[in-house]
């Protein structure tokens, strides 16, 4: 096992800080998670490295786990409307349009294997069953904070629309809850974190 | 970090053993995987503790992750027909019925953190990426491998079929194709460990 280099460490976590409050002030960071995020750089041993509060996206892929050839070509952060939807599945698809629902996920850097154990610990706590350990190396131990949450529902194939026209309104109705199914995970997580929930629903009306 | 307690790591990985090789004898475990569960246990310091070698399933649900409330009202490790998908949507959802297809998942125990990282790069270079380590403990370290091969597609939300008749042959067509890609990662898997590829179809006609 690669030994974690300290001040190598050090250096990226405060290179990794000043990212995150740059992208703070100019308002790029996602504002559902930010405070998680300070909680974990607040730690001696951890910062993190990338994250997402869980979004609803439609990808034009020929599988939803495909990364090349496949674009996103519609990603929101928040409830989407019948409207959106079906304006998008109205466009051409090249391989198959997916609706992806997916939960929060945070990568955290430690500096230890005995803290990556208690964030682990911590994302176990807060019900984020697939979280794991992804690496060990000299930048740091990569833990992984992932809930189930995730929907792939097929939107197109080639030229054809799945859902018929009565049910795209379930389809809809299911991705939303999905969404916030997520968004009540990072909740959660706040919780054992000893942070106040968020009102997702006040946050997302300003 | 907890040790792992050797005489009960040695222990459980003959109880693991002979377990599994009853659920050969009676024809019970997966044969799309057992020649690799084989091979974990040929190694000294590792053996699995449970499978999964890639199935299409229909859960009844309200949502894919969740376990209570849910039944999995149909269950394949190999393509499914069209008539097989059109007469399971026929019958009444409690929630909502999910058209599931999962990768290959393969948990291992590792005696040693070394053992645990060997096995966490040969996940990763076969093309497993979801992979990580799940837990430390005086049972083992708990290693999983998994690709990035799902789909949970709406088939029914309540009364309301969700594909319209029309498409419900596309829905089919991608559901076993990412199956076999999920079939084909154990195969690239197979390649790392150095067996032989399956001939999944053959194996299936008989």
């Amino acid at each position: 096992m690669e030994e974690v280099d300290k001040s190598l460490w050090v250096r990226r976590k405060e290179e990794f800080r000043s990212r995150m409050m740059e992208d703070v002030e100019i308002g790029y960071l996602d504002r559902d998670i930010i405070d998680v995020l300070l909680k974990f750089f607040e730690r001696e041993e951890s910062f993190t490295i990338s994250s997402c509060s869980g979004r609803i996206a439609v990808v034009d892929s020929p599988f939803p786990w495909v990364r090349e050839p496949s674009s996103v070509i519609f990603k929101k952060h928040a409830p989407v409307s019948v409207e959106e939807v079906s304006s998008i599945i109205r466009q051409p698809a090249v391989w198959r349009l997916w609706g992806v629902v997916t939960g929060p996920i945070i990568h955290v850097s430690t500096l230890t294997l005995k803290e990556a154990l208690r964030i682990l610990e911590i994302g176990r706590e807060a019900g984020m069953k697939h979280s794991g350990i992804l690496s060990f190396g000299r930048k740091g131990i990569v833990v992984e904070l992932k809930t189930g949450v995730m929907v792939t529902t097929l939107l197109k194939v080639g030229d054809e629309v799945i859902p018929s026209q009565e049910s795209l309104v379930k389809v809809v109705e299911t991705l939303n809850e999905a969404l916030m199914e997520g968004k009540e995970r990072l909740n959660r997580l706040r919780k054992v974190l000893g942070l106040e929930p968020l009102n997702y629903r006040e946050l997302w009306s300003n």
